[in-house]
């Protein structure tokens, strides 16, 4: 790849030698001669001198770079990486067609340029789109349904009705569509349940529909619901190790962080965002382009774009506030003391001052 | 079905026409002019003017449901929801017998009518009860004993010798069995060791026993105990993404949520609640009937039917009061400020009052 | 096995009779009359009256025994375990070779000696070492390596091009080398996106590298870095449903608890402990031989040494002061009020002492 077709087609400007042939990309101390080395961000930009690079990405609003045979110049770093990595994406091993070791049942409908793994199994009725790639050891229930370019990673497990849009990307041993977590508790005061007395079960009917460019991190499992459907909605990302209860509705563009727990029947909006392991209580309803912080617990409904943090979560300012006050409570426990002797010598009539 | 059975198999009290051919049950939005429409809650009741249903299920506490051709009514409606979701239910799609593709070691004891899916592996020993169905892609071990009527959805992993015994719901990717995370540290006061220390393991020689009528949801994980078993008793329920270390007792009939850590070597009684997120550390003891909010973490032993909350987890009536005064820390501080100043003119002849 | 040469092994010394033979070892109860009864522990010596064994393991520090027809006494019982449970280990069941089911790519590299699991797949050029056992299920992807003396437990997911070193243990469904969760979000200010925008995805085009002697837990994910490697360091021990993001280097001889999630980029030194569900803000550097408190939020940087708790994680010293601030509140505010009231009876010339 030259560098001036990169340079094109990240819409960036470029000085310098545009027709280097760029093999890679890499992190400045680990960029090879033919490699372009990344230096969006300032840690890379000081280790610029040590490369071995002649060809340099860099923001507009870092430093020069110093002296290079080319400069690449992207505004939005982020973006630009974005690009970079797809342009020199490394796609993970697949093998066309259906494997000889698959059990793929009578009545499935498998498009014709789909790719069924090794040792995958497909059930009745099931549907996989085309352009859809599974990998090893993927389960698919009957009657579910797979878009079209989507990428199942090994282990995925898709429950029976389950519904997955297009262009998903499913990572390892993702769980769709397990029963949700359901109990008739002997009455509301007495959750745990009174001596002998069973929990009975209230059964999983519904199923999981995940829309279009959704893509769902390892050992993520999200519930069925428990009469329609737990819903995740257009390009929401999910992180690994991410648990979504029954009959929850999330909205588009959302990201949803690494060990976060959504309990049953939260329903969230747009690009919402919760940061790494916020729990949410059930039955909250969360508003669009909402920010909770990580590690926040919630406890109540939280209105769009509120910016929330701690446990339970409040207004981030209201948070900070109080972290705040909290360090400089020992400060206030010894002023009220000092006060208080202050005081008693006022009313014995002997003032301190 | 026959609405006038479905009331029956409530013990619900029916008003109307009786012999309404019933097709599913739904929420009122979705239901069509065949299915009951569920309106056991506000929102439900709220939602009934625009069902198309004819019958309806409604709460004895809840407001009259208007005029349908056939109404139920229920005094609880969680029980209700349970006997109408089994009533209802829609079993996950498997085959009888074991599947061509399953790998059975010769001396594993099969029962007659259990099914294994396609591509399980059964280890040399191994039980597998009557009723009980394996679907794809399980994993049991040598030695391992599963007992009546069990259902263990893809990518079970059951280890070696671990017992399960009869009606266990195993979702997705569940693992029985791992090794506990023991390792012998340096000394107590250094646990992370001390450079050039390795850190010799523990090995876990015991085993996992989880009784009847356990439910264990997806990609929760039970440790094998050091030397006998880590042991969840009977009809307790255990939601998705739960860890339970090595050497731990669960009693029975507990429900523990999504998102729960539970430490090596804790003991917790029977009819235990322990909310989304809570973390348990070693150790621990919780006592029966105990209930613990979600996100809280239990530091120390925990009193039978003790409500906590917090990090570190205390009394709820506690932990609500300490969130009130966080609340209120802002005006304490400048109360005190107040104060003082008021001391001051005090101190120097000039009361401000 | 005789006692004298479990003596002999452990170090340590033995009084009475050292040519017994010894079936296994047990806690006190369960020990039958050929075990060697395990009382290392206070609650272990409380329960010796009731064993059946003749033979027993103490510690130096705690109480005498009683009688007992042999008594091993040891200095450090951690160690002692660690080195009795790997006499009397009960290593899983594998078979040696290649399973004739499992599906193996024809340039695989699989060393004479490595055994390959029923149902387990390798894919093109991958390599495993001399002595490694690959249990049921497990997925090695393109170009993977693992070294020598590993043991892969059923569903256990490696990523195209991971490395994997020596005498690594993967418990059940542990998943390496899943993508980063990275995307080129809006602009800084507003994370989730804004109307109609889309989250361009950052591709991972690195690997993952697993040191020699690492141990990782069920269900555990550990994603590959966007360019080079995440890297965990040898002997580090991770327990069960901890996430690991992208770009994240760990140090040696580390003991990462479960469910412990550790955002993208963060550095971790040698020997540090994050105790069960600590959390870990992306981009965070963690210094050698510092301790996390169970549950604590890291939102910074952690100093070489420190001990921290607390959410967000301050101090060990803090944090319980902090706790015991928080505690004391009704108290400060009645005291404040009661303050208020006796400056105000001075104001008005009846002070009230």
């Amino acid at each position: 790849m030259i560098l001036r077709d990169i340079a094109a087609a990240l819409s960036a400007s470029l000085e310098g030698d545009g027709s280097i042939e760029i093999a890679g990309i890499a992190d400045p101390a680990a960029a090879g001669r033919s490699d372009l080395a990344l230096a969006m961000t300032a840690d890379a930009v000081a280790a610029l001198p040590g490369t071995r690079a002649r060809a340099v990405v860099v923001a507009k609003s870092t430093a020069s770079p110093g002296r290079f045979e080319a400069v690449v110049t992207v505004e939005r770093p982020r973006r630009a990486l974005a690009a970079l990595t797809r342009l020199f994406d490394r796609p993970v091993h697949r093998s066309p067609g259906i494997h000889p070791t698959a059990v793929v049942a009578a009545d499935a409908q498998i498009a014709a340029d789909a790719a069924i793994g090794p040792l995958s199994v497909i059930g009745p009725r099931a549907r996989i789109g085309p352009g859809t790639v599974l990998l090893a050891h993927v389960t698919v229930g009957a009657d579910a349904a797979i878009g079209h370019d989507c990428l199942l990673h090994p282990g995925v497990r898709i429950g029976d009705r389950v519904i997955v849009g297009d262009r998903a990307i499913l990572q390892h041993n993702v769980s769709l569509g397990a029963d949700g977590f359901s109990y008739a508790t002997p009455d509301a005061a007495a959750a745990g349940g009174s001596a002998g007395t069973a929990l009975p079960r209230i059964h999983s009917l519904g199923t999981v529909i995940i829309e279009d460019d959704v893509e769902i991190g390892a050992n993520s499992a999200i519930d069925r619901a428990t009469l329609t459907a737990t819903r995740i909605g257009r390009n929401t990302k999910i992180d690994n190790l991410v648990q979504i209860g029954h009959n929850v509705a999330i909205g588009e563009n959302c990201l949803i962080c690494g060990m976060v727990g959504i309990s049953g029947s939260v329903k969230i909006g747009d690009r919402v965002v919760l940061a790494g392991g916020v729990g949410v209580a059930d039955h909250v309803t969360i508003g669009s382009d909402a920010m909770i912080a990580g590690g926040s617990g919630v406890a109540g409904n939280v209105p769009a774009k509120a910016i929330m943090a701690g446990y339970p979560a409040v207004s981030r300012e209201r948070a900070f506030e109080q972290v705040k006050y909290l360090a400089r409570l020992r400060a206030l426990f010894a002023e009220v003391g000092e006060l208080k002797k202050r005081i008693a010598a006022l009313e014995q009539g002997n003032p301190r001052a």
